[in-house]
């Protein structure tokens, strides 16, 4: 039987402002992106989510990111590799051990924004990544962009690793991301989304914006849960996998 | 053969900022508090300063205080107890972490500054701090103001304890610290700051500011990292320990 | 003709998370107190929300709060006379320059949360507050509670004032509010709001819980911007206002 | 008579943090650039540090910077011009209105760090800097690298320029800096570094590491605040400039 992981950043409130629906979309998904204080997500969210996640049987993964609240870690810094490092010990081990506070075993690590993004093509930066994550625990899941350094980075340490694919994303001939800067970068029909999710998951490919099938490893996709149709996305893909007999659930460490 | 702990607040930078010197107090004492990243110590001041403590062959203490990093942490501040709880699990767990990643243990845990204040006279509040340090790992030795309620909490979930004394502070009748608005209330001639060390080790008693023989708990003594003079009191206070047959260490779980 | 101002909090928003609908507000009120950095509001939020003012004809006003975003500036700190005046100063000054940089007016200064809370009972705190809002310019008007400390300080320095009541609290006999602790703290039914406001504007008094009338100064009410309801609650009370022949304008200073 | 600034960055601690000798500098300087809170000086700080310029007779600057206090504003951030517009607007106006509350004008400004070096080269970032400071003050002096972008786009909007030079670092036959990656990019010996100074002022121009004279636009000297001898240093190059009858006075807006 064909499985697949659906993920979402999770626990991305602060203070007083609360992000997303994290309660809703919790029944959708099998694995938890929670954020780690550093670009969201204050002690007493983090704290919240994870019950939320273990009400729910959902796994849990640490979202670290850059320290940057305002710019909600989204803006690209130059970090050094030892600065990362630390950086991403600190926040996966507060989450670990909110985790272990409340009888929960923490399952991923999925580096948020531009963290994720800088990692997937700069090889130093995921390295550092995967050294820390490898630190703290060598059978946490490494999340990274499928074909991404990150995801080499962490498979050379001998993490285990889950290849993510955007269901509501256009690709490339070379497997990359369309940038968001293209008008073409982002598929808004629900039920094309849930289409291209089925053939990422059933043939690990996709149609790329040439009309060319492209090669993906596809072990988890991601569900973005803000936007105000976050939850509706994420109930329809659900559907389409269930129709399809297609599992979801968390990937093995 | 009698012995005492000598416990020092290190690691308190941040980023750019450097605060005491922590290479050269770590020769004089057995446990280190280590700032925790809220009101000082950045992910990667903590981990050099978990190296250095380690190098040392010193104890290591999570030193957990308020998000207020300008203030650092020295201001009243009124958190509710579910706030605290989050917030000290979420420093003490960030600690630990970093301790594991380099081979060593976290042994104990010292709040910091209004925390450690607040906490020694409000029930609540010290509750909710032992609660935190208790769900991480029962045999976490709480530091606390000898004679608070941050040891009483302590005590009555199971954790062991150290009640911590100042040799360059003054007491009242009561064991309470005289207040620093008072003109008495410093010690600052080091000779006889060591002699009070020695008699609180000694005796378990302070001559209070009225002149009598007051009952003290101890087990740790406080050196202030900041100030001029600290290196040459630490090496005083050590030096006057050596010569009583006094060992230097910290305290078993 | 009556006339009173409604004034409501903007632009506590921060980085990607925004709080409350202030384009639908600015409709009905006649100032705005744009919070400063601090508490909530960063600088293109700030920005934006002065543009946004200007838009509606809406005076301005400065919302400075406690540097505790993580808390919305609503716990109590202890902070030194010296520092509320270096801090409100610091944010009153920014906002006055975006203002200018927009070419208005800054025109009032409303404490937030804990700040407007503790100032009201703490003359100390409040003459701080009133000397660096002199500082910056003595036609500005101070906002704050009706009766307390703050509005006697900020008279005491020249300033003009505005004394504030809510339209959506009851009272005790000694015109202060009921604590929020208790039941009958909020009133929660729109009608009964909007007729203590009314009653506030053309009597001065109000009924406080015990049944009796009492006097109250009452230059602007304040229209709480957040919670589901907040936009109709305003309309509510502006329509009644209308309807009574009431003005809505900002204070002269 | 000749003539040339000398400016300092000031004000650089943050809470308990100290930075440099700013009372001690005071006295070599013509101009000294106040942090104003993001990547260093708290509000406390800076009203201090004006205090002390106007005590000296220094002309007071904003410095801003990224926020970034971790980081000291010194690690590059991509921020959108729009960003930068605002962030600008905000530091530059609370330092303005902290020296109008000390009857001090705010004579110039130099961007820190990140946000100076990515200024001199990006030229959407060196309007957005441009058009804020504009935007408070038509008159405030831009202080910016010596041939940079952000001194050519202060002078398309119509502000006074400092074009600014380095006693203490080499540089290259295009009148760039010798990169702080290469073994000769710093000028150590203070006698040197006081000879440049000098060629710098009276002819303009700078020996490259390659022996060309290279011309340069010299408004203005750095004196670097932190390390150990800065003061010796500054005083070094005050006393040669007395020497050669360089009168050191900030540059008229």
């Amino acid at each position: 039987m064909l499985s697949v992981d659906l993920n979402c950043d999770m626990g991305e409130g602060f203070g007083p402002w609360p992000m997303g629906n994290d309660a809703a979309l919790m029944k959708y998904i099998s694995s938890a992106n929670i954020a780690c204080g550093f670009h969201a997500g204050d002690a007493s969210t983090m704290r919240r989510t994870v019950e939320l996640a273990v009400e729910n049987g959902v796994a849990i993964g640490a979202h670290p990111g850059f320290p940057d609240l305002q710019g909600f870690g989204r803006r690209n810094m130059s970090l050094s590799p030892s600065e990362i490092y630390d950086q991403v010990l600190y926040q996966v081990a507060a989450l670990k051990g909110i985790c272990e506070a409340n009888d929960a075993n923490l399952h991923h690590v999925k580096p948020h924004g531009a963290l994720y993004n800088q990692a997937a093509k700069d090889r130093e930066m995921a390295d550092a990544i995967a050294a820390a994550v490898r630190r703290v625990d060598d059978r946490l899941v490494m999340y990274g962009l499928s074909g991404s350094l990150l995801i080499a980075a962490a498979r050379d340490v001998g993490l285990p690793t889950a290849s993510e694919v955007f269901a509501d994303r256009t690709y490339q001939t070379d497997g990359s991301l369309t940038p968001r800067s293209r008008a073409d970068a982002l598929i808004s029909d629900t039920s094309t989304a849930a289409r291209q999710a089925v053939q990422m998951i059933e043939k690990q490919t996709v149609i790329a914006t040439t009309g060319e099938a492209v090669h993906l490893d596809v072990q988890t996709i991601c569900i973005h849960g803000d936007g105000e149709r976050a939850v509706e996305f994420a109930a329809e893909i659900r559907r389409e996998l269930d129709n399809r007999g297609i599992a979801v659930k968390a990937p093995q460490a």
